[in-house]
């Protein structure tokens, strides 16, 4: 997507010894970006989330064991970035996906052709990426454009974290949806969830003000009244994970929309590029649930007075937090799942996968 | 309630001219007080919501009526304080009662004994409101008792925004019943909704560790996923207005805990003094919502690194922010309504108060 009209992705190779991204951290109040040349550094961005979004995350990982082969191609150095850059986001299927897909291509090879072979996966994972949420989005964009041909009028989208193209490497998944639906004309405002505690939903404002498409920022408090009160068409959220029978897996906050959304009777999607989708996993309650430091819930960022970007304490560090960074929405509040392959029922998935059939 | 070992309460007279106040917007960082001396202070505390809490914000007006007309004790005086202080919060209920009944008092009074009458019956109204607070306190006790009666286990509550002594004259609403509860030695523990965009929850926490009862704070997205793990056992939450039919007008997002505690099987409580009953209104949903401003959504404070009180922007001022200050809970998803009188069904209301039966 553009930024000040010049195209730009969240991940890039530079030449092929270092990967670079935007330091989300410093969004939406600065634009940096950071040249990533190790493991380390790559597993170091993915914790401190100067990268974030599921798919940017598998992308990062699969980047990340690229550059640690470079370095030491062995079994054991593949093994221990594997396991490395795999605790860095224990949530995200698609880190794990990621990782085990650059570690087949690369475990049946020679070392000394290990370092390319496993550039070449991350690039091409990442180009899938693109042609994913590509396709996921034009199915979006048709769940919009119908609810608009129905109504008459601008399609009121509410969406909860950030899921453009900041979180994958290009135009995103819930957002990709949004964006092809505004390209092809369809008249859309979007209500963005801000996101505590760490604010995505800025990075969400940012994106849709760069591209044009009318929105408005409200407190995660706010969605349940405007569902109340008719002002939603439609939620749309991404996924840190589905699992194989529908249960989603995002940001902390999504299942209180889901169900408020069930509650006034408001359309919920769910919009995955299928490596988002566990297999391995029926029962969504299983999924492990990162809790995070307590910091990111007592100190907020934003600009000071100088318009210098400024940290401040919201209460004494010692204050006891407890933090959970995702919940889990049972299958039974989600209207449907949006992928690639089209939008399934969210206890029909394999019929979009029947190649996953024998799964959990 | 008691600060660093003092006893303190929310709102006091300071002779017969000015009552003082603490400056509510500088909590959890700073406790100052401020005395207001003029109708014109007291409009303007409540509208910046240096003081808040429906209960305050009504003896606050109730004291406010009392310095005009100390000022000028002309009907025409009366009728616009009147007017003037009900504009500063309109969906505060209380505020309304409690003008219109400091306004019956003097109404009838010869100009010269309205200023001393008007005075008496303020301080009536915050006697009044602590004896009412102690009271529901007691009736939510025992539900919190009961449920550790049950369990052997340490009760787990959740609540929203601030109920507490700074919120009321003293004790508070919906923390009244956790004070009273802990005081017994019912073991408890806190789940603090952060509350965003004013973050009151902040103050519930600075209440909560003063007087040493457990608790932690999360964000407003954290509490389904809590109750979806059996981790609250009850919430309990304070209103801006019940209706007669026992919906609920309260903090914006109050709705969305709602509805989770009732897909999850938590019991949702709300704990009112009678005068936040609206006898008027059946159907909650026409009670207006106050619209507040953007900067409350862009603009957060807390300390700087020099632990001074600063604030940051976290958007540009030009970001479009919709920001409703309230949202209804349907009756249909209250457990029940702990008042002064004791726990009555939502829809039940009046078997308490058989004096209204003649209400909407």
């Amino acid at each position: 997507m553009k930024v000040d009209g010049t195209a730009m992705r969240s991940i890039w190779p530079v030449g092929d010894a270092a990967v670079g991204v935007i330091d989300q951290r410093l969004l939406p109040h600065r634009l940096e970006t950071r040249e990533l040349r190790s493991v380390g550094a790559v597993e170091d961005a993915i914790r401190t989330m100067t990268v974030r979004g599921a798919p940017l995350i598998g992308v990062s990982g699969a980047y990340g064991l690229a550059l640690a082969l470079r370095t030491d191609p062995s079994d054991a150095a593949l093994a221990a970035a594997h396991a490395r850059l795999l605790e860095a986001r224990p949530t995200a299927v698609n880190l794990r996906w990621a990782l085990d897909r650059v570690r087949a291509v690369v475990a049946g090879l020679p070392a000394d052709r290990r370092a390319a072979a496993s550039w070449q996966e991350a690039q091409r994972i990442a180009e899938e990426d693109v042609a994913l949420n590509r396709a996921l989005g034009g199915h979006g964009a048709g769940l919009l454009g119908a609810l608009h041909q129905r109504s008459g009028r601008t399609v009121n989208v509410l969406t909860h974290c950030n899921t453009g193209w900041l979180a994958a490497v290009d135009l995103g998944t819930a957002l990709s949806a949004v964006y092809t639906a505004h390209d092809a004309g369809v008249p859309v405002h979007v209500w963005v969830d801000e996101t505590r505690p760490r604010n995505q939903g800025l990075l969400t404002v940012w994106e849709l003000a760069a591209h044009g498409v009318p929105h408005s920022l409200i407190v995660d408090n706010a969605g349940g009244h405007l569902m109340q009160r008719g002002e939603v068409d439609v939620v749309i959220v991404g996924a840190d994970r589905v699992s194989a029978r529908g249960d989603v897996a995002n940001k902390i906050g999504t299942y209180l929309k889901a169900v408020a959304a069930f509650d006034c009777g408001v359309p919920f999607y769910v919009a995955v590029p299928s490596p988002t989708i566990d297999w391995q996993v029926a029962d969504g309650r299983t999924i492990p649930i990162e809790e995070r430091a307590a910091s990111e819930v007592l100190q907020v960022t934003g600009l000071d007075d100088r318009e210098s970007p400024a940290r401040i304490q919201l209460m004494p560090a010692v204050t006891p937090v407890a933090n959970p960074a995702f919940d889990v929405t049972p299958a039974r509040l989600v209207t449907g799942i949006i992928t690639e392959r089209g939008v399934a029922d969210p206890g029909r998935l394999r019929d979009l996968f029947p190649e996953q059939r024998h799964a959990a």
